[in-house]
């Protein structure tokens, strides 16, 4: 046993005799240092070993607290998608989603959309305002067409907390990160393709794949540290498959993150198949572990990831600001990006520079961390309350989604079709999946306030579906 | 004959007798109104006949002017692409001209950029700072996948002067016409099928092609009316042809715009073979004839025509506002827009339709039309200053992009390389042909102020080009 490995064991030793109860909060890494007389980063893998068996858990600037023995809602067990390529379906229904005009109405609890009145943004609104108000000719014209430098220096600097280690080169602004990943998958693929997603996945790639006329492999994923590296080497073994999509860090939809040993296996597995990986990290930076978890890309040695990002998710999605780290694939993807957009907007490239710059990108995530944190507990309660029986909910190790299994019995585009009449929208799972499974499925959101407004909305999520339940069963009965 | 066809008559023989000479004005609409006891109308179609003729010239605000018998410098001859189906080439050349950074010691004469100097684009400035400084959440976070209804209905409104009638429904916003273009193209073709396309024509348009695995089909193209509906008709019965795309109004680059009759023509041609043609009118609101000319969307009938637009070349490149009006392909082309880039920016889009609404647009194109004319002319004085004997320029209706064909001894890749050394930059002909045709030909810029630098930037590449003429003289002599 390594010294972290004791340290933990011991650690773990008295959270299961009870010498640290449910809630309670444990030593600081220094003080774990001085009573072991172990450096930092020993302590620091110590409480990583412990959080990755979800002992424990780490609060932003508070340290790391007891977690319950068992989580707040039981987690979904692994998934089990389609055992070959499929081709995508399901646009109508990510359509409905994404393709409706902001009705004043209507709450929205299914969307991806981050806290957007938080005061650690106003200072980019100022940067905005200030850079339009004064920018020069140059600023009004086309960019370049890899970005502008200085805010791809600023990615370079924030990537380090993930590990990557990238020059400016190396980085691609893009229009959000869904040109990053459209761009990604059409640099690696031809149509007809096969490409290996973790399931479920993001919509946004999914329609990417159909679009492209690719077929989506769907491997099995265990909601609690990500897709099944054996049945992944499986499928690699089976079918000719392109590339590897992934989200593995605060993963949308389910919230987890890969453990590091596990993101390791992952990269050595595709250098086995020689196969690409696409790397979604756009939640990356809203991991609740600090530092934040390392990307595949960190141990990308060949050049075979292509880690895609943006800050839609951290700072706001319409700024539409996204990047790419496109690997040993530069010169495609560079063609990708001119011939898709040409060069992307000047100006919000410069203001997030300058955030970042300055120091606001950091306290941001930090402030919008620390309250996603608190949401997802606030929301978990919520569930617990108001769903029904045997319903199961993930739990997020960062991000603002959650994902949750309903009873079998439930249609969830039902459901929403049934919230729309009082004004509530949810995101049903079967947007996730390349044929419409996870229908028993759905997404909320807890990034905006928690106010009594949404209890309600979550209720009534609830209570319907309670009702879709009953109305079932009287049918069968 | 008709009465416009008699009154256009009557005045090309007072032309060619001397009544009127080179240089003077004519007489206005509303004097040959009552001269003739004709109405407005046919007064404006028999000066569009000697626009079309190119014996008179209308001039913003001031009328018409009969234009020198021969032109400042003799036209290009039809030009003579291949004649099949070829595979796109010439990114590493485009790479060279869009990707760079921007190097303020570089006049750089060939890009594609309007003036951004000009005062009346300051209150679009102003929107966009406020809007950025006072935007709310709605408008930080994602917009409808269509786009803002505000700015849809703006363009709606000013397309009417180009003789369309759209409903907001019918324009999706992209990003930046390239953008729009990629869309009408994906939408329309797989890979291996083939477009006609005039020739020469826009690189970005190009390198869709290239990306996509489709062949260019270059269709011969007349610098005075556009592209030959007799070679068009021969490539569409010779070879699958899946989509036909075309800027044929202030093409780019050579500036002429189809006459109306013939723009007529081709969108039945289209219908005749059932193709769909992509119009790229990216240019058009800058003609110099006022109304501005029809678009072959406005002759469509059955929704074969994609227009694809926007403010890059009007306003500011650096929004990456773009529009797309995709007639009967509206649903593929939104799955398009969704998964290349999701929404657009939302607040660009909000500016740009609050300029419009208050009337800055149409003042804003104006004032560039005028200033724009006039620097053509400027540029034509120079180029037939400095220019080695056996150059051939175009005579732009509108735009801001001047071709000019060298005496075939002359590679303006090596041109553009030795002038690199004088810190000045051409375009080079090559780009903008599928197999790297036109290598003797260039493309100059007359946007910007023609400042003194400017006339210096001229006479070098003609300097250069003289001097390389000579040299070559001397190797075979
Ligand atoms: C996992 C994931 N990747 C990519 C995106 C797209 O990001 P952007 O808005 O920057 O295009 C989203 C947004 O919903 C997402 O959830
Ligand atoms: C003919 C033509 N179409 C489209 C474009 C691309 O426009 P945007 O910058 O809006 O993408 C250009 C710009 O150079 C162009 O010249």
């Amino acid at each position: 046993m390594t010294r972290y490995q004791e340290v933990a064991a011991l650690l773990r030793q008295r959270i299961e005799h009870g010498v640290y109860r449910v809630g309670d909060r444990l030593p600081s890494i220094r003080a774990l240092c001085r009573e072991h007389a172990i450096s930092i980063s020993t302590a620091q893998e110590a409480y990583r070993r412990l959080e990755d068996a979800m002992l424990v858990e780490a609060r932003a600037r508070s340290g790391y607290f007891v977690l319950p023995r068992q989580a707040p809602a039981q987690l979904p067990a692994v998934t089990r998608p389609a055992q070959r390529p499929l081709e995508v379906s399901q646009w109508d229904q990510v359509l409905e989603l994404v393709g409706m005009n902001r009705d004043h109405g209507v709450l929205m609890l299914g969307r991806g959309i981050p806290d957007l009145d938080a005061a650690t943004l106003k200072p980019l609104q100022r940067l905005l305002a200030g850079l339009y108000r004064h920018g020069d000719a140059l600023s009004a014209s086309y960019d370049s067409l890899i970005g502008s430098l200085k805010l791809r220096q600023q990615i370079v600097r924030l990537a380090t907390t993930s590990g990557c280690l990238l020059h400016p080169d190396d980085v691609l602004i893009t229009t959000g990160c869904q040109e990053a990943l459209a761009i990604a998958l059409r640099t690696l693929t031809s149509p007809g393709d096969v490409v290996a997603v973790d399931s479920p996945s993001f919509y946004g790639t999914m329609q990417i794949l159909k679009a492209n006329g690719l077929k989506a492999m769907e491997i099995p994923t265990d909601p609690r540290d990500g897709i099944s590296l054996e049945a992944l080497e499986l499928a690699l073994e089976q079918w000719p498959v392109r590339a590897i999509q992934v989200t593995p860090t605060c993963n949308n939809p389910l919230g987890y993150t890969m453990p590091e040993v596990k993101k390791r296996a992952l990269v050595r597995l595709a250098q086995r198949f020689d196969v690409a990986i696409v790397e979604d990290d756009i939640y990356g930076d809203l991991s609740f572990v600090t530092p934040r978890p390392r990307t595949l890309k960190s141990y990308d040695d060949d050049g075979r990831v292509l880690l895609c990002s943006g800050f839609s998710k951290t700072l706001m999605p319409g700024l539409r600001v996204g990047w790419l780290a496109p690997g040993r694939y530069r010169d495609q993807a560079l063609h990708m990006k001119y011939v898709s957009t040409g060069a992307s907007a000047t100006l919000p490239q410069l203001a997030v520079a300058e955030f970042a710059a300055k120091g606001h990108y950091e306290r941001h995530v930090r402030e919008m961390v620390h309250r996603y944190q608190r949401h997802r507990d606030i929301l978990l309660g919520w569930v617990g309350q108001h769903f029904p029986q045997g319903t199961r909910v993930s739990y997020p190790q960062g991000g603002f989604l959650l994902w949750l299994e309903l009873p079998e019995a439930i249609d969830c585009i039902r459901l929403n079709e049934r919230l729309a009449e009082v004004g509530v929208r949810i995101a049903p799972g079967s947007l996730f999946s390349a044929s419409g499974k996870y229908r028993h499925c759905l997404r909320l959101n807890y990034a905006a306030a928690l106010t009594p407004e949404t209890a309600v909305a979550v209720r009534q999520v609830g209570e319907v579906a309670e009702a879709m339940l009953r109305e079932e069963a009287e049918l069968v009965g």
